[in-house]
């Protein structure tokens, strides 16, 4: 069958940190996720990673979702794929696609077409290429009547040679058979003592096989960084793909600044998103809905019609119509129901709030069950730890709990049932019952002119 | 009288919403509010909007402010201006303008400058054109010696016309009779059967009637949008344009990123705006600000040397020297007078705070008249709702609240009252007294050795 | 010795604010002290800044660390030099460099390589020249084969001069007694009857004194701001050029719109910052640290392994390991020690939070001392003002201070002090104890029924 070698082992020095250059992240996934994803796409299942630099942090990643293999020495990208020769002796059928684990735009369609021409034209080996206007750098496809003729790098290249924009993507198809036996015949007869991939191709020329080249018409293939501006380039270039995606999808944009949506997020049509907002893992968002500005969303499910101004929440689900903002945290298992009205400075824990309920400001519910028609006043907190354990509380359809009020968990209050403004509740309150703790209130003439006369009447306005 | 007709009736498939096309927003208005903008700027009063998709959209945005046509079914730009045909033949003494309802860039100065060449040549129609550097896709105006000879489409032209960069705006200036003669002779004799006005030029030349073109200096007169991107390219256009006039103003931006300035707002010389703040509406905000980062204001107005960070304000009124933020949310009619000082996560609702007033810290006042040099301490609340109506509080000047007072509304406070900490206050405070209502502290020595033993002794250290 | 002169007397009338030009900001400084920052790091310590427009805002801003003197009329830049004569006679071995104080990219390299060049080649007058791509506007060099033949201005450049692309940066070295005889002969015969530095040249060169030019390697030498459109240019350039500079060591950007980092800012390769993130003053931040979006950090040590999301800091110290956000305000002089953690709408000021502590939510903590392994509740409030005078609070280690605790400065909690939430706390609280003044709670049957009967009971879910 066919099959797929990525080459993981670089280590990118220019980067300034102890991670495998594939593991640097473009729009939230590791770059070799990237290559992952398009592989796994393309019905390419069967995957083999060669690693290097920091191995273990690739296979940790990894896990079980494909094979890996060390190359413990790092003497070139030929030498990185003679490490997965046993992998592919053990099926030597079909043909295997050879990808760089730091080009994270490679995408399903240039692997399914490329393959398609390959097996075609009847191909040993396939080179990815793409056209560019700026080869520079690149090793230039020299095409000849019926394939190509080479591949020159750069610095080996005539003036001609190097005018020409078609380029290699790093990227081959191979049949596996050839494959093996071209890398027993790389040799590391150069400079730097390395044995190169692309030799293979010369090789084959010289040995008679076909060599071919497909040039895809993504010309983002080719693209990796070797620093941090080059990452910058390449999550500039993602986040603006991504945006462009949701414009052709119907979802508005009036200000891109700032807005980092990552692939898997989703959006529905006639949905505003006002910048600095970002979006994040398995995020879903409704139509119509109005999006910022400076949200955070992380794995959030949030209906259509819902409006979020300045909202950071976190693996929760907001339905249909709630309103929510300025400043307002959802932390992860909340549930927002429809209709509900969520004010500022407002914090929501692994509580459910019920319909039409209203939450208007500086409140803290964390591990509650509140029911609908519920009004929440100002000040109000759950007080669902003790020092040794949480508890839940759980507040009736239509309570209505007045402002600053404790509640001391575990606590139930009934349907509307009814706490006075400061309030510590701690014990169940029956339906439509008042709790009320309030105290003598008492008032002192004078008090005033007292207290500040040792300040000579200045009043209380200044307090830092 | 010289008139407008506005077309108005375009869907906009690709923006996938059922919003007519010239109702989606540019830098927060429809586009055909701009083009209606630039009309009555340009004096021009009498005009008649076609409306085609969804139009029932356009009739309630415009209310009583123009007039409108249904263009029921669509069979090109000319058949849409025949809808006009009533309107025009009210006035037919003056000229008539024809212009797009999604392109929003037309200025008064185009208009009445194209009008002034129309009348001074004797025009019977006059192209407003526009100088593009690629003029691709759209109509090349063909000059001759003393008017225009035609436009001719891109599909139509030889190469040496599509090398011409003066293009059509799909604006012209009719003299009205003549226009009323030329859409009577308009025919559908074409590939899509549609009746198109561009037409109306090699009529008018073929009757012998003078047709001449006007450049205007301001090549986005030409600009619309098809999609969400295009139009976020407009938004983009915009929201510059917007921020170098305030900056030839005198207004500072260190970096534009995610600002939005609509037009409607006013800044004075020497603020300083700084990045993610939004100015909506009649914001209006004085000299010597600094605005940002992440300011939202909406029909604020604010005076001179006020420091905001990180709030948000609707509809309300900041005076001179005010200092707010960050986290701040000012709602809707509230005056914050000046020298007053808002700290950190305060809400302000429907409320005035009076001269030199400080509120640090977490509190809400709604519905209240706070008055000058009174200290608010952290955690108070105005309990201005007890689930039945609303009611005011009134805190007299230079009172002190003391942190976590619920002022439980309909209440008032006396100069110079004082409220000790955590207390409820539910009757008027004479001024000058203290209001207190503490209970007896109880003191349980050894409590924690007890509570905790059932977690060895752990403490208390997580609060998830 | 070699010296400088600034010339800073320039007023920028298109800014539209009463600030001398060179006191207009780039990144967070006057473009001036860009200049005298260059100076020093090239070892140039005898100084002088000619002011002009507003002198009393430079020469307030300098103090003492240079010597200034005043252009009173303001007749053109050889006039400026002119009112240096002075200065320069005080010392007259060496050579002089003059600089435009408000060209803020000059750097030290260009200013020492300059020197080496201007004194190898025994020249009267060096200028310092840049080869950039669009030299319109700008004066060209005219190379002869020894040296320079001369410097023409724009309007008076033949076509084939106006095609040379090195230019006058406005800088130069002048051997100092050159420069003193130099500047007698100046005149001001010419149609705005000023005083032209430039024409020291043409003297120079007439006189039979060598004049040579050093081409920078930076071609942002000349650039300046005449307008805020212009600085906004400059600080783009600025803020990109740091972050460049960040990069290259090892710090991660994977968007940096709303960025934007003063040159002082320190920080450690590894860490990530997000957008709209501002980074002011002598701030440090450690390696592997996540920062963003949306914080504003001043004068604040960070240590490794930190996570800020949406913070703002002032003047404080934030230890390794630390997890605070989204919304927290940490006022100066505060120190969050390693491990804590500070959640949401939390306000922090002059205050020591102990190692491990955590305050999730809604709380004020000012001039207080809070020790390790503490749980702060939500709500708690540090009473510190009594309207008279500010007292700290102790907390000590592993206390647990319920919900909405008050606790009224001076006062201080025990070790492993336990507080019941809604406390109001008075007194000293000794080590393991309790604290509680929960008064009786009443229950009243029906009084939901009772109450909203008035409004027929339609519940109580309206709380705008």
């Amino acid at each position: 069958m066919n099959q797929a070698v990525i080459l993981a082992g670089g280590q990118g020095k220019r980067m300034k940190a102890p991670i495998p250059k594939p593991m640097f992240q473009v729009l939230g996934e590791p770059m070799l996720a990237w290559v992952l994803g398009a592989c796994e796409q393309a019905a390419l299942s069967r995957i083999c990673v060669v690693t290097g630099y920091e191995a273990k942090q690739i296979e940790d990643y990894l896990g079980d979702r494909c094979r890996t293999v060390l190359q413990a020495e790092r003497l070139g990208t030929g030498h990185a794929v003679q490490q997965s020769i046993p992998f592919l002796q053990e099926d030597t059928d079909g043909s295997t696609l050879i990808l760089c684990g730091d080009a994270p735009f490679i995408d399903s369609e240039t692997i399914t077409d490329s393959l398609a021409r390959h097996e075609a034209e009847g191909n040993a080996v396939t080179v990815i290429t793409a056209s560019v206007e700026n080869p520079f750098g690149y090793g230039r496809i020299l095409r000849s009547g019926s394939g190509i003729a080479g591949i020159v790098e750069e610095k080996d290249a005539t003036d001609e040679q190097r005018s020409i924009t078609e380029i290699n993507s790093g990227c081959y198809w191979f049949r596996t058979a050839d494959l093996i036996t071209l890398l027993g015949k790389l040799t590391n007869d150069n400079a730097q003592n390395e044995y190169y991939l692309t030799d293979t191709i010369a090789i084959a020329l010289r040995e008679g096989m076909r060599a071919g080249a497909y040039c895809s018409r993504n010309p983002d293939v080719v693209l990796g960084a070797n620093d941090r501006q080059g990452l910058l380039k390449l999550n500039t270039a993602a986040r603006m793909a991504v945006m462009r995606q949701h414009m052709a999808n119907g979802v508005g944009f009036s200000c891109t600044d700032g807005i980092i949506i990552e692939r898997s997020v989703k959006i529905g049509a006639g949905t505003e998103i006002l910048p600095g907002t970002i979006l994040r893992g398995n995020t879903v968002i409704g139509e119509n809905c109005v999006i910022g500005p400076n949200c955070v969303m992380e794995d959030t499910v949030v209906g259509d019609d819902v409006r979020l101004n300045t909202v950071q929440a976190y693996q929760s689900r907001i339905d249909a119509g709630v309103q929510m903002g300025p400043f307002v945290h959802i932390r992860p298992n909340s549930h927002i129901c429809s209709g509900a009205k969520i004010g500022d400075f407002v914090e929501i824990k692994n509580t459910t709030i019920g319909e039409d309920t209203a939450i208007a400001h500086l409140a803290y519910l964390g591990d509650s069950d509140v029911g609908k028609g519920v009004n929440i006043g100002c000040g109000c907190v759950t007080v669902n730890f003790d020092g040794v354990k949480k508890s839940r509380c759980v507040i009736g359809d239509h309570a209505f709990v007045g402002c600053n009020t404790n509640l001391i968990a575990p606590v139930e209050l009934g349907k509307h049932a009814y706490t006075a403004a400061g309030t510590t509740v701690t014990t169940d309150i029956p339906d439509y019952a008042l709790a009320i703790d309030r105290g003598v209130l008492h008032i002192k003439d004078g008090y005033s002119l007292r207290k500040f006369a040792v300040k000579g009447k200045k009043g209380s306005k200044d307090n830092k």
